[in-house]
C-alpha cells in the first residue's frame, strides 16, 4: 500500500494537521525504461516549507492544493531502468512525501551509508548544512577575531552555523529558546555564550553582555523581535545574514519590526537574505569541506528523529514550537 | 563682526529654530603659523545632520550643545600663514556655522571657480555628487537594462543618480513629493518615469506600473512606508542602497515599519547602508568621472541658494518639508 500526503488548505496561522491530508492506494508501480522506483526512508520538514504553503510567489512555487507535498527525502532504489542507479543505492532528492515513488532521476543524487548515517544526507551533509556553510562564508564573510550572533542557535542551521563561525576564529553568542538548549549550544557546540530569549527580559542587554566588542555578523534564523534586539548591538560594516524568518512566517498580516534603515544607515551595515540554491555550481566545494570537518571530529550535529510516515505533518508543525533539537527528519 | 549658530537643544522631532542660538562677536582674528583666516560663503544644509543633533552613537560624533554646528563649506582665505594656501583661495571643507573661522588648513581642499560653481563643490562635485556616485555604483551595483527606483528622487542625491542610472543604461522611476517635481525629473533629469507619492493612493500598485519588470535596484533617501511598498516589488537579487532615512529622523520613538525580512529571504535580496566616506580612497576618482559627466552635459543638477547667514536654521528645518530642489546651500 502506498501512502501520500496532500496539502489539503493553506494554512491560516501556524499548519493544523487538518491542513494535510492522507491517501492511501492499493496498486503497484511499474517504472518505464529511464525510471527508477524508490522507497522512502528519511523525510526532511523544514520551516521554509511553510512559505511554499502560502499562495504567493516565493523563491520556489507554492505547492498546489491537493497535490503531494514534497522535500527533501532519503530513498532506496528499488527497481532501476535507468544507468545511472543501480537497485540497492540510496539517493537523496527533493521527492514526494509518498512511500513509494516513480522517478526519471533527475535532481537525484546518490549517497554513501558508509560515510554516515542516511539521515545526515538531509542534515549536516544536505541542504542545512550547505545553507550554514554558504550563508556565514560567503554572505556572513566572517573575519578571525570578529563576533557572530545566531539566532536559532540550536536548530540545525544554527548549531553548524556557530561551530563553522568557532573553526574560522569568531567568538559566537547563540540565541536559543530553553535553558537545555543554552546550555547544549556551550558543551555540545563550543559556542562562547547563550541567551534564553524565554527567560531574558532585556535581550537588547543581553546581546551587549554577551557580545562585548559588538555584533560584527548576525546569521539571523528567526526574523521577529529578537533580531531587532541584535540591531542595537552591530558594529560598523556588521553583516545581517537573513537565513529564516520562523517569528513570522505564520502571521496572517505583513508582519511590523522596528525600522531597520536607520540602523544600517548609521552603521554602514548590510542585510542579505539568500536560499542555498543561490551557490549550486559550489555545493561539492562545500560537501567537500563539511565532510572533512566532520571526519575530523571539528563538527558534530544533532538531529531529533521521529519515527513513522504518519507522523510527518506533526513533526513539521512541531517545527513551530521549537520542539526539535537540530535538524528533525522522519523516519519512514 | 562675526557671527556663530551653536546647538541649543536637540530637536525633539522636527527641528524648531529655537533649537539654534546665535552669537555675535565684535573682535577680529588673527592667525598664527600654519593657519589661515577664512570667510564663508556657502554653507551646506543636508538631512543627516538631525541625526547629529541626536546624543547617540553614529556614523559621527554628535554635535555638543552650545557648541557650533558644522557642515560642509565653501570659503575664501583672507590670510594665510600656511604654505599650501593662498590669499584668495577657494576652499572647501567640514567647517563650523560661523561667518569668519580660522583653521589649521586640515581637511580643507581647494576648489576651482573656473571650472563650475563654487556652489557646485558642495553639491555635484561634493559630498552629495560622490553620495549618489559611490551608493549606486559600489553598492547598487547597476546592470544595463534593469530598473532603478529612487525614493527622494528631485532631492540633490537623488537626481544624480537617476542620471547616472540613465547614462548606465536602465529604467529609471523616480519618486517625489509634488507634480511639479515628477515633472521635473522626467524633462530636466531624463527619468522614464515618476511617483508623487502624497496623491498616489495605491503606492504599491504604481510602482507595481512604473517598474512593470520589477525593482532591481532601489536607491533609499527617505525610509518610511515608501520604501515598504517599493519592497513588494523587488526582483530576485534585488539591492537596496540606504542612503537616507528622512521619514524617520524626526521621529522620537524607535520607528516601525513592516518587516524587511521576508522580502529579503524570499528574494535573496540585500539592504546596506553606507556613508560616503567609507569611499574616501576613491574620491578623486568620483570627482573626475563625475566633473567628466558635467562637461560632457550628461550630466545637470538643480539648487535650491538661500540667501543670508542668518537663514541657514531655516533652511535646514525646510529640508523637512520637502521645501528644496536638488541641493540646498545657504549664501552667505
Amino acid at each position: 500500500m502506498i501512502q501520500t500526503i496532500l496539502l489539503k488548505n493553506r494554512p491560516a496561522g501556524k499548519p493544523k494537521l487538518s491542513d494535510f491530508e492522507f491517501k492511501k492506494e492499493d496498486k503497484n508501480l511499474t517504472i518505464k525504461d529511464g525510471e527508477l522506483l524508490l522507497e522512502t526512508l528519511y523525510v526532511s520538514v523544514d520551516p521554509y516549507l511553510r512559505g511554499r504553503m502560502r499562495d504567493a510567489k516565493s523563491y520556489v512555487e507554492p505547492f498546489e492544493l491537493n497535490k503531494p507535498i514534497n522535500s527533501g527525502v532519503i530513498a532506496k532504489v528499488l527497481e532501476s531502468k535507468n544507468d545511472k542507479f543501480e537497485k540497492g543505492d540510496h539517493v537523496s532528492g527533493m521527492l514526494d512525501w509518498k512511500t513509494q515513488q516513480i522517478s526519471n532521476g533527475k535532481g537525484l543524487h546518490k549517497v554513501d551509508s558508509s560515510k554516515a548515517d542516511l539521515s545526515a544526507y538531509l542534515g549536516i551533509l544536505g541542504m542545512t548544512g550547505l545553507t550554514a556553510y554558504f550563508g556565514l562564508t560567503e554572505i556572513g564573510k566572517p573575519k578571525e577575531g570578529e563576533t557572530l550572533v545566531i539566532s536559532g542557535a540550536a536548530g540545525a542551521v544554527g548549531s553548524v552555523v556557530g561551530q563553522i563561525g568557532k573553526i574560522k576564529g569568531l567568538r559566537v553568542v547563540g540565541i536559543a529558546g530553553t535553558d537545555e538548549k543554552v546550555e547544549m549550544l556551550k558543551t555540545k557546540f563550543g559556542f562562547d555564550a547563550g541567551i534564553n530569549y524565554n527567560t531574558t527580559e532585556d535581550m537588547k542587554a543581553a546581546i551587549n553582555e554577551a557580545a562585548p566588542n559588538g555584533v560584527d555578523v548576525y546569521f539571523d534564523n528567526v526574523g521577529g523581535e529578537i533580531s531587532d534586539a541584535v540591531l542595537f548591538n552591530i558594529n560598523k560594516f556588521a553583516r545581517t545574514v537573513n537565513c529564516g524568518a520562523i517569528a513570522v512566517y505564520n502571521e496572517t498580516e505583513t508582519p511590523k519590526s522596528i525600522s531597520v534603515r536607520p540602523f544600517l544607515i548609521k552603521n554602514s551595515a548590510s542585510m542579505q537574505g539568500f536560499i542555498v540554491s543561490n551557490f549550486e555550481e559550489k555545493f561539492p566545494e562545500g560537501i567537500n569541506q563539511l565532510s572533512k570537518w566532520l571526519a575530523e571530529e571539528k563538527l558534530t550535529y544533532s538531529e531529533t528523529i521521529v519515527e513513522g510516515f504518519e507522523n510527518i505533518p506533526q513533526a513539521f508543525i512541531d517545527l513551530f514550537d521549537g520542539k526539535n533539537k537540530g535538524k528533525m527528519v522522519v523516519k519512514v
